[in-house]
């Protein structure tokens, strides 16, 4: 299903695709004020100016826009993860860039974010399946600099499984106060998160 | 409209309030599942296997059940939060135990703890305030912890408001993971998360 969506969507032209982006970010918007479950169709058709018939060109079905949120959030996540490994350098550099990147969507992103985190119960047969693969993949990556820095000698001797899930709690978690508009940007987060857990997690000389 | 529910229930029998509390309970487990914007109260009735006039006279609204589930954690939480200060001990220890007793409610609490993050933006009026000063005079008890710990010299300079954020993700974050007969406990989890974080605050010496 999802990978038959996916396909579908690859061969329709870029203004289909634009106005499905903003269909998707509108709707985004609809869920994380009102809930998944509580919002109907017709809210998301008034929301978009849409008939019912145009959104489900666009959309396919309610849970498949669920997806394309998800995937929206996944995607960036994932982008700005591939833009660190091509930076390379050293563990703890890598782990800094990666906070940086994830707060940075998440301070791009937050109606995404907060529906990301929230309604992913809702997501049901391979479109779950495709989410939890998705997302198991980005904290691998976490895991990998963790296990990286750990063989190096950079880090002291720690799980990366446990570490890992600290620091994603100690990012993700600023969806819930870091706001756009806010007197803070995720810049200013990101360096004394980095700094607590760079010292948390380094291996001490002598 | 808050103050007057608590005196309310204060009035009743002992037996009223256990029978309320387990329609709390039963309650937190459907919104947790469904989402509170979905959840009508016919549901609740079936689920708590009530009519409707006995659900009221035991919750008074839907909202002032979503009240009566965050207070259920509040309560739990500062509960904890008050044994930590009774015990006493160094700032590094006092954060220790807050960890402790916050994941243990987390755990022991999944269905209210899901409720409690995801649904409080539903709350209005009098009941948003008094979540929102319940839920600021916890993070103050950390942050002053952590103050304290600045003062004394054991902890490095550090914003305290900001750290507090960071513990505070690192730990409630464990929500979406940590689950009741998981392979993990939460004293597993506490152990390391506490080396982490007590060695990235510590004050180093020479």
């Amino acid at each position: 299903m999802a990978r038959a969506e996916t396909t579908g969507e690859s061969r329709r032209s870029a203004k289909w695709q634009a106005r499905r982006d903003t269909i998707i970010d509108t709707s985004a918007r609809v869920f994380a004020r009102r809930g998944y479950h509580a919002t109907g169709i017709m809210e998301l058709c008034a929301a978009n100016d849409l008939g019912k018939g145009a959104l489900y060109h666009y959309i396919g079905s309610k849970e498949a826009l669920l997806a394309a949120i998800h995937n929206r959030v996944m995607d960036e996540v994932m982008l700005g993860a591939d833009r660190v490994a091509t930076a390379g350098g050293s563990p703890s550099q890598q782990l800094a860039m990666l906070g940086d990147e994830l707060l940075d969507v998440i301070h791009r992103y937050p109606d995404h974010v907060w529906v990301f985190l929230h309604e992913f119960p809702a997501l049901t047969g391979e479109r779950a399946d495709q989410f939890r693969v998705r997302r198991r993949a980005y904290e691998q990556r976490v895991e990998a600099v963790l296990q990286a820095g750990v063989d190096s000698g950079e880090f002291r001797d720690l799980d990366p499984r446990l570490t890992a899930m600290a620091w994603l709690g100690m990012h993700n978690y600023t969806y819930l106060w870091l706001k756009p508009g806010g007197s803070l940007t995720s810049r200013d987060v990101t360096k004394p998160f980095a700094e607590i857990f760079m010292r948390g997690i380094e291996k001490r000389r002598g």
